[in-house]
């Protein structure tokens, strides 16, 4: 017997049939006899729905007040979700985020969760139940006042929860069978990966992969918590993300998969003072806006010219802020032009194989040689490459090197890294 | 300055326009140097919305989740309230029941009001913002689970936190103008009521007038809140309901109105055997079945036969189950027939003046009988009298009491106690 967390998105509670559906999985664990903790999101579209009746109201509505809104959503997927339990002969109650204990921080909605205190959920295994938590919620500390976690703030509550309970797993479910070595609309031939370490989880959710929740990733790797993505529709195994360190590095595979990134947009500011302090200035005025940068690319200084060009790339909804940063700063500082260019595309290379092993960029790059793909900017960490290219050019680049790296392959396990020397 | 509770129902903020034309309400009463502690309702048909999802799960919902989910909607609609009064420039917070300190006992569905404790509230006065709270919800003392006060709840909510702020009045909104004499679409003539006492209103509200909830005008009575029930459409004066002892009863009118009641039925059980106990077993069983009865006769047993007739009235909706129970009594006590009866009225005449005034009645009788009327049951309190008649026959009814205690004049503080001799 062990304590089993699932989390449930809005697209597997959307509507009565689905929550059914999901009642009739909880019920299942449960008679298999593990303790079972759930964690649901508001169904489908409830959250939009709410946005909009809030923007109907408001361009400019209170956090605190946006976070009592959104938290409706959950409060009716969980109560619907114990009763479709209770309709199975199983006993279920349903939690509240502060009832579960879930404490954070005051940063309306985007809170980071600082205690978890489930003292009400264990009680509630301890008498046999199911427990349903309403997911991407909690509430202050000392106000007791309510906040979001943000985007995919349930699988971060998901994740905290099974950390607080010690839980043998985390399942996420969702509406595909695991991570992929790509994006399967664009790779035909990508495939699930059955085993991937947090680190590289994390490099592939920061650069394009949907799947899971940067922070709830974090977490899990934070609190040695596996994580379990699966399909909601489907009993197949999915990914199982863990870090096992027993194991050594002979176990893992080179690389693990390709993300891509098309939210991305380039700014190249021309003729920048080439004096100390003047990216400084620049990128401070671009932060000062609320802009979020990604990659940056100083030119070298040709011809002693005295100025110097600094490419960045930014998330497309920022680029309207950072360019009129930008456009004063050129008016200050006698920058020579700032361009927007929003026909950029990312792809990223991750793996941990990588860190030790020399030829991987230069195989990438071939790769994108060959299929004739131009390199606009590059960036690295020890187990990510990451390059912008023409956003036309994407979809061929992330064909290109994913079967440069083998991973058309039905088994990645086959890609390792050593013996061949790839 | 002084502190004023205000109230809106779901009809008031069935939309977002509605919304914005409750925040200039309050942004208005605040302007003119008020506290202002709101109690909103759900969105117009939020709450039958969350059953008719509950009803796609499940047909016996767990009760306390049932509370869980139809709490979501004054969540929605504080949350968006507190946002439009934002939008005006002035200051306001939104709480949950929890928040504002309103604690019950834990009859989910039904839940009564043990202790408020508002200190959030004081403190939200106190930095000169308004307080928007969640109506018709609660938590319970020692588990904070969540609870609704039933049908009507928010009144309560209203009435309780005016009582615990000791708030000068407890605004109640409506679609109407305030309290009338009779139900303006049945009698044309009906007038609104100025002022009215707690105990009038509670025979008004238990006997079939539907504008103020029985329990929050018991709780005004016991904790001395004058209510202002007024219309969220105009700034016309409604009616007040307040005790007020110091004027006496020289103020009051003989009759403060005429309330009638479509929504019952009768049930009459003949040959009942006439010995002592036998008509507490029959009450006892239809009390075992949860039926709640209004009137009861019993006929004097005629002809020494050894048996009677008992009637009574109910809820239509609880007829099945009183049929049920009494035809399980007659199969074993020998009742000769258990009748039922869906085409009975009950119209009351309501006034605190005819406690000392004994021409009432006879005035009421003729009326009817001039009427040809036909009077089934009769039942009276000191300051009711309440007649069961066909319900076709229930609206001229209405009119022809209403005419006969001359209600249908201009100013109802025409017709006082005393004085004439009427």
């Amino acid at each position: 017997m062990a304590l089993i967390v699932q989390k449930f998105g809005g697209s597997s509670v959307a509507d009565a049939e689905s929550i059914k559906r999901v009642a009739r999985r909880i019920a299942h664990t449960k008679a298999e006899g593990n303790d079972v903790v759930v964690i649901v999101s508001a169904m489908g579209d409830t959250t939009d729905e709410l946005l909009d009746l809030a923007g109907d109201i408001t361009a400019t509505p209170p956090q605190r007040e946006m976070d009592i809104l959104l938290t409706a959503g959950e409060r009716i997927s969980m109560a619907l979700l114990s009763m479709a339990i209770h309709e199975l002969d199983v006993d279920a109650q349903a939690f509240t985020g502060q009832q579960a204990g879930v404490i954070t921080d005051t940063a309306y909605g985007n809170a980071r969760i600082i205690d978890v205190s489930p003292s009400r959920i264990q009680r509630t295994l301890s008498d046999g139940a199911v427990a349903i938590v309403a997911g991407f919620q909690g509430v202050t500390q000392f106000t007791n006042d309510v906040t979001t976690l943000g985007r995919g703030g349930s699988d971060t509550t998901a994740v905290a929860l099974a950390a607080a309970l010690d839980a043998a797993v985390c399942e996420i479910y969702t509406d595909v069978d695991g991570l992929f070595t790509a994006d399967p609309r664009i790779v035909p031939s990508a495939h699930r990966i059955d085993r991937i370490s947090t680190e590289e989880t994390l490099e592939l959710a920061a650069h394009g992969a949907k799947i899971l929740h940067l922070r709830a990733v974090e977490y899990a790797r934070r609190y040695q918590v596996p994580i379990h993505v699966r399909s909601s529709f489907s009993d197949n195994d999915g990914t199982l993300v863990i870090d096992n360190d027993e194991e050594g590095p002979m176990e893992h595979p080179l690389i693990s998969g390709v993300a891509h990134d098309s939210s991305q947009a380039k700014i190249t500011v021309v003729g920048v003072p080439d004096v100390p302090g003047s990216a400084a200035q620049l990128f401070e005025a671009v932060a000062a806006a609320g802009v979020n940068i990604d990659m940056i690319v100083q030119n070298v200084s040709v011809h002693h010219s005295g100025v110097t060009d600094i490419s960045f790339t930014l998330p497309h909804e920022q680029g309207a802020a950072a360019r009129t940063a930008l456009e004063a700063m050129a008016a200050k500082h006698g920058y020579a032009e700032v361009k927007y260019d929003d026909g950029v595309g990312k792809v990223s290379l991750v793996g941990a194989g990588m860190r030790s092993h020399p030829g991987v960029s230069a195989r990438l790059f071939s790769a994108l040689y060959e299929a004739g793909i131009n390199i606009e900017m590059i960036s690295t960490s020890e187990i990510r490459i990451s390059v912008v290219t023409r956003s036309e050019d994407l979809p061929e680049a992330v064909r290109a090197i994913h079967t440069a790296f083998e991973l058309d392959a039905a088994e990645v396990e086959a890609v390792v890294y050593g013996g061949t020397g790839r």
